[in-house]
């Protein structure tokens, strides 16, 4: 997993970022965010599944239809969600007074359409737009490079989130470096509405959109589609990537070495952020590792991963620390994939000599007093492993998930009160 | 729906039901239960459909091949599950045992493949056999008709639950009265394992096994297979149903207004135990009613009810009373089913005078101040009304849920500590 450094999305060339305060979240805290590349990028995005698609994501498809983007702007306290026309409107117009800044003040000229509008917060009201003007400009003025920019940035996209979340990493291609940054804001509760998850990530390679647009899908398949919190699909989750391709490096446009040298250092970078989300979960206090292995196919071991996250009971035995595997057994045992208690295995702890087989091809493993000392040390960790081995074939994936709190409970019904 | 009365299983003619203390529970609280027709019985169950199913599934499934039955034998405390053949073993001498004494006392002979085995409890141990053995024994002289013994068996297959669920309901079919009768047991944490739903019921139709099935099969969808507590599908989840055909009806062998009859008025009683279930749920505080309406297909309706009972963030809204339409709207959107924001409103409230509609065809609507003060008031209730229509089609199903509560987590995670 790559190490987190301060300097996250302008680290790769061709990007300058900024964070401000506009006044939408009533608590004063950073509310608007931008980044925007030195020329035309490569882009590409994956949004939300959710079938109540929010204003800026229904706005930022259409302007990533063509592969090019060059700026990211981005506003937290108010999401802009089922907000109908009117709400669409907002989105674009936010974008117009991104383009007409950077052209006033910096000679920078794009066309609305290059800009990737992203919001996260309450659902229903509309934007205020008062406040997006002001915050715009503010934004263009700030636009640097450099740690201090990227961490307001990171800053100006959270919500609830109690830390802020960079990442960045190197890649190797041919006798270039190629850098990638990313930041992230994960689940924190937005009253009175919803989480969302936005990750932004830019990178300096040479790519052509259908190839980046493919590496982006896998490096997000294995990572952020492997997390959950507490399993509720924002309407606005997003995950966008820009590549000035300043790297120098010879273009990607095929699969091959250096796609498949990229897209894994990607899906580092997008592993980093992943795990910085869920350990950031609301009222999370551990993170849990669901490993399945031994899968007919990458979607049963999917299928396992994701009941086991999303389980309440599993989720709550993390919290206690209790070494419950009946519940994870279970969960597997209604996932929908064609279990057979058989051939299945869970082991707890992380690596060999610490693990323990509690659950043996069907029948529970009689422990000795070391065993159940190791046991109780592994639950008692703040990254607790499960390996469930299936005994069927040789697919796998590891799924992330956080326990379930009190604290989760006050966040989410207690604001009212 | 059914009024509950302290008469159930033994309310239809030909059954008579015991409850004992045997001690498998360290609580010393009741832990077995026993009930027995007068005559063979049509019987059919309906199980858990999770891939681990317990030693008991495996052999009440067996037993109920032939579609007859005339006894069902239920301990808590221990689940019997995930104990490999040994398990299954000591279910089928449970049964045995019930024969055996049953034969003794009261001169019933009875193949051992007429009793229904069932257990809820810990998940791993292997059943006390000794305890067993002398529950047995005390419940076949305890065998006997009226409210006392209903109680008792009522109370001898609870875990957790705060209280017995007892339900009746009666029926005319031509000019004979059929009755009906069932106790449930419902969501409670068994230390330290799962939850389990049981649900046996008695009824004196005359009804041949294939129609009994049918009927089971409708009734429980349309009733515990659209609740949820905390969507972890137990692997001991048992509806089964004994029908003595005492009643003196024209027996029930093909579709027609009989058939519809009974199986209505068999649904109103799943409904009643259903309720029970959800408003005993662990820390439950209050139930939400999910009426999906104006899907394309009831199964569309299924999955965006089942997402909306199963959100955290919706469970925790209605902990804190709190209108969150957003939650509820955006969890519809992941559900799976294909909805359209536009064509979608959702009303809180249950009736009319007191309803609200908050999101009216893909936008929020505007709240007059009276608007709120019913919202709120709406939302206070013991049991809250959500009313969501897709616009796309005719199909409808309503769902049940309950909160999710600080007491939750403590039933869950805190056991050990």
């Amino acid at each position: 997993m790559a190490k987190t450094s301060p300097h996250s999305i302008t680290l790769p060339k061709g990007f300058r970022a900024a964070g401000t305060t506009c006044g939408i979240k009533p608590s004063g805290r950073p509310d608007m965010a931008l980044i925007v590349a030195d020329r035309p990028c490569a882009a590409a995005a994956v949004f939300t599944k959710n079938r109540l698609p929010g204003a800026p994501v229904i706005a930022g498809k259409r302007h990533l239809r063509d592969g090019r983007a060059q700026a990211i702007v981005i506003n937290a306290g108010v999401a802009n969600d089922a907000t109908g026309q009117e709400g669409i409107d907002n989105a674009i117009t936010t974008c117009k007074l991104v383009t007409e800044q950077l052209a006033e003040r910096h000679g920078i000229k794009l066309k609305y359409r290059d800009v990737v509008p992203s919001s996260t917060g309450v659902i229903g009201p509309q934007l205020p737009m008062d406040k997006i003007t002001r915050g715009v400009t503010n934004l263009v003025k700030k636009l640097a490079r450099g740690p201090k920019p990227d961490r307001d940035a990171s800053l100006g996209i959270m919500t609830t989130d109690l830390v802020p979340k960079p990442g960045n990493a190197t890649v190797k291609l041919g006798n270039k470096t190629v850098r990638l940054g990313g930041i992230a804001k994960g689940s924190g509760m937005i009253s009175p509405n919803l989480a969302t998850m936005l990750v932004f990530i830019t990178t300096d390679v040479a790519i052509s959109p259908v190839m980046l647009k493919l590496a982006l899908k896998q490096a997000t398949a294995a990572s952020f589609n492997r997390i959950s919190v507490d399993q509720h699909t924002s309407p606005s989750d997003t995950v966008a990537i820009l590549a000035s391709g300043l790297a120098g490096n010879r273009t990607i446009t095929v699969p091959g070495k250096a796609m498949h040298d990229f897209t894994e250092k990607l899906t580092d970078l997008c592993n980093n952020l992943a795990y910085q989300i869920v350990k950031d979960g609301e009222g999370a206090t551990r993170v849990f590792h669901v490993a399945v292995t031994g899968a007919r196919s990458e979607g049963h071991a999917d299928r396992v991963g994701k009941a086991v996250v999303d389980s309440p009971l599993v989720k709550t035995a993390v919290h206690g620390c209790d070494p419950n595997w009946g519940r994870i057994v279970t969960a597997a045992g209604y996932s929908g994939a064609p279990i057979n208690p058989d051939t299945m295995s869970l082991t707890i702890g992380r690596t060999r000599p610490k693990q323990v087989c509690v659950f043996k091809q069907g029948v529970p493993n009689k422990l000795t007093m070391p065993q159940n000392r190791r046991l109780e040390a592994a639950m008692k960790q703040k990254d607790v492993y499960f390996n469930l081995d299936l005994g069927q074939g040789k697919a796998s994936a590891t799924w992330l998930g956080c326990d379930l709190s009190r604290e989760y409970i006050r966040i989410n019904a207690d604001y009212t009160t």
